[in-house]
Parts: structure tokens; sequence; C-alpha cells
């Protein structure tokens, strides 16, 4: 299934958490990554977080959006990570 | 329809983005809202944001995900700015 992942980490976090993540999804926005998971990705990629995350301070938002062949996606400006195109 | 924006703007346009784009849509996290637009309202706001916004500099992603009701949005942590169940 492909994925959206939104977080808000505390500073001190935020680089470890940017490498993890980056791992698994594309990262393409400031806090924002999208990408392809299977359900084993996803569970080793949450347990992975929530190792590193304070979970009284950090948030993290995981969409799940579906097939990566939906045609929803609109940039208006500048596309700061390149991802290859959905349509 | 329900969707993501999702902002990474200079941070002298900041302020102004963010009280624009919380006259339409929750706003659930740093640079991330959620909400239902009507294809007027979508239209009306990514008008002003272009207006706003320096399109060689920031970046806006719009996801259309569908109806609220999905239920694939998944909080690990601290739900910043709460949004009403979706499920």
């Amino acid at each position: 299934m492909y994925y959206i992942l939104v977080y808000d980490v505390n500073v001190k976090r935020v680089a470890k958490m940017l490498k993890l993540v980056r791992e698994y999804m594309n990262h393409v926005q400031n806090s924002v990554f999208e990408g392809e998971l299977t359900d084993a990705q996803l569970e080793e990629l949450k347990y992975k977080i929530t190792e590193l995350m304070n979970k009284q301070e950090d948030s993290i938002i995981i969409y799940c959006v579906g097939s990566k062949r939906w045609s929803n996606r609109e940039v208006l400006g500048v596309e700061k990570n390149d991802v290859d195109n959905f349509v």
C-alpha cells in the first residue's frame, strides 16, 4: 500500500528520525515522506519510530492512501524532492 | 472531497500561509492540514496560496484522499491538534 508520513519531532531527534524514515520512504518535503510499504515494512518502521521517539513530545501521522497509481497529488511551487510521476 | 495539505514555505511567509490555510482546513501538525473541501473552496484556496507564495522557493503539496470516512490515519505519539475521529 502507499503511505504518506508526516512528523513533528523535537529537534534533538529529528536527524535520526529523518535518517530512519528515509530508509523506507521518499523524502518529499521538509517533514513529509511518501512510499510504497508492505505490511511487514510498515510494522518494522513503526516499531523503530516508537523506539526512537518521545511519545509525550513527538507526533507522527501515517496516512494510508491506497495504491500509488492514484493521481490526486498536486504540487504548487517547487517540487523539493522529486518523486517519480504518479500517473 | 477530503484533502491533506503540506507546505514548506519561507519563514517570511509562513505566518500568512498558516493563517490562510487555517481558514479552510484543520491544522493537524506543524506544516500539515486536513479538511473537507468543495471543488470551489479548493480552487479558491489554491488561488490565494499562489498569490501569497514564492513559486521558486515555496512548496505546497495537496493530496486528495477521497472521503473523510476512510479510517487509515494512524497517529504515533502526540496528536498535536485533535481532529475529530475518522471512523
